[in-house]
């Protein structure tokens, strides 16, 4: 298999870009909006479905694979695309996020991640090396290298000591790579100083990764935090690389960071909301419990082609939240995903056709 | 809409029949299994997997849909057919058996039956007339006569009073029928004694039904008594409607009761077992939690065709299974479904071939 390559196709004054990223097991058109599936599954969606909703790439977390089924189960049954049953590119995590969001579980040190597991109570030990070469024996098409993401609340000591980090473990994560038809990405931390975000990206830049992602974000900041970051962090990330911004985000926000200039987004907003009974529509959110859609014949978003949206209503969508019929979060995670992965295409074609971002505006409706 | 219309096309000496059964929303081949979507969804598929898989009806309830969300609810959303989101057949049972496995909830006197909704604790109260004006209201393509069911444990006196009260409802209800394009079926009742089940056939066949439904079975009883019952009342019933045999069973019950003559099937096994991570293959049952599938890369049964044997090993199941991922239990269902409605179609073709039940029992395997 050859290398991953990343062209970029066009690019619009607004510095957004219109892109095609070549990886192991297929082509990704960027923007691009991965669906998340942690443990292997897109919550409610068979793969076919994913791929009749227009998913290109999917997240997976190799932190959690790695605890169940294993990294040997993994490899005996296909690696991860044998697992999930799907063929085309597949980026995983690597455990930084978890460092913070399992936090009563894991302890960091410069050497790595030592946890508990949350499956089994084992003691494990996680370092920069493993990360990349569970990743490896995974056969992902993206890895991410292990980083240390702070909450938003984090002592700027804390921030400083996460970059240094993540910078040393980027390098020992390199230092072992094998495989030429994985791309490996770097993920610039800093929290919410700039300061250290040039620190983390310049030291990131001098090593020889594939794409950035910027991690850190969406942990507990204000909105206007995020943003400013996101902007700042962008201008220090080379263009001819895939710049990836982790879990982002609503559809204004893939609007707003695909408009600066960002690549590659995942966030579980469109399936974790659809299992709540959230919908994405053009005219906003629509919370399908409210009892006022009990009787509604219309389709949860009259400009939706979607399955869910041709065959059933808003009132039969309601009827199988309120029985718990599992078919109501395979509805609206198919529909919110349509609706997600419908909007990165209509951005790829205002790119293309040089008109960013008015039919993507309009494909997200309320919500632009 | 023209009148329903049952063909039998072929006989096999054992008494077996191949049929066409055409309905207000389609034409279903004969004999065959209707999946069951109680509260209007079968749990886990997509009304296009449904198909996929090659149901051609499905099973509802419309006791359990005039509690929620409503006949009137129904109605609005374009009954039952657009409540499911599915355009072929449907029949639904109108009660009977809720009025037993639902014993604490109901009481039931010669007017109809008494309840307290499990819904909303709101007091109800069932006529057959109600029954059939339900059904009329849903839509369905065949509607079921209130019965009374009872268990196996049932006294000698409450089976005589339970027939005569269905004979009872049975005329009450197709005295008050309006719609010809419905197909309504009479239900035989008579639990375990012979002279019974002949009356209540006796009282049934006098009157006007589409077809003739054995009730009363795998209500707690052994085997070799669901076998003879079911065996003596089909000799009680007419050659020319179709006869359905309530809430069977095995797929080796399948073919002994297809067998034997009868046409219709319906049975929470495929589904609810799927659920639980037991799945029907040619070598029997499978249980997929066992730890001995964790590493095995073969499909879930060699010799199956269907989406999830084709994409997903034991070993990746097993992972979902144990991940408690969703897909789980939408692939679990999704391969039984597929292995019970393959087994009709080899039913089905055997007897077209006149070589019933050769390729039923490959299909069935083990459980055969």
């Amino acid at each position: 298999m050859s290398a991953p390559r990343f062209e970029v196709l066009r690019i619009a004054t607004s510095g957004a870009r219109l892109g095609r990223l070549t990886l192991a097991h297929g082509v990704v058109e960027t923007p691009a909006f991965m669906p998340v599936a942690t443990h292997g599954s897109v919550k409610g969606l068979t793969p076919a479905q994913l791929d009749e909703v227009g998913a290109t790439i999917v997240l997976s977390n190799a932190y959690h694979l790695a605890q169940r089924p294993g990294v040997e189960v993994v490899r005996a049954l296909g690696g991860v695309h044998g697992l999930m049953g799907w063929s085309r590119p597949i980026l995983t995590d690597s455990g930084g996020f978890q460092v913070m969001s399992l936090a009563g579980l894991v302890r960091v040190d410069d050497d790595g991640v030592r946890y508990r597991s949350h499956v089994d109570g084992r003691q494990g030990f996680l370092r920069p090396e493993d990360a990349v070469a569970v990743q490896e024996v995974l056969g992902v098409d993206i890895a991410m290298s292990l980083d240390e993401c702070v909450p938003a609340s984090a002592s700027p000591a804390a921030v400083a000591r996460a970059v240094a980090r993540t910078s040393a473990w980027a390098a020992r994560g390199l230092a072992v790579r094998r495989r030429d038809d994985m791309a490996l990405f770097g993920i610039v931390q800093g929290g919410f100083d700039a300061a250290l975000r040039v620190e983390s990206a310049t030291a990131l830049l001098a090593m020889p990764f594939d794409g950035y992602a910027v991690g850190g974000l969406s942990v507990g900041e204000p909105g206007e935090e995020t943003a400013r970051v996101a902007a700042e962090t962008l201008r220090l990330l080379p263009a001819h690389v895939p710049r990836y911004m982790m879990g982002m985000g609503t559809p204004r926000d893939l609007i707003t960071f695909a408009g600066l200039g960002y690549d590659l987004f995942d966030c579980v907003l469109p399936t974790r909301n659809g299992r709540n009974g959230m919908l994405f529509t053009r005219e906003g959110r629509l919370m399908i419990r409210n009892a006022r859609h009990a009787r509604d014949p219309r389709p949860l978003d009259e400009s939706c082609t979607c399955y869910a949206c041709t065959n059933f209503s808003r009132g039969a969508l309601r009827h199988l939240v309120m029985a718990r019929e599992m078919l109501a979060a395979q509805l609206a995670t198919l529909h919110n995903l349509h609706f997600y992965l419908r909007l990165m295409r209509e951005i790829r074609e205002d790119l293309a056709a040089g008109t960013f971002p008015a039919r993507a505006r309009e494909a997200a409706g309320a919500w632009a």
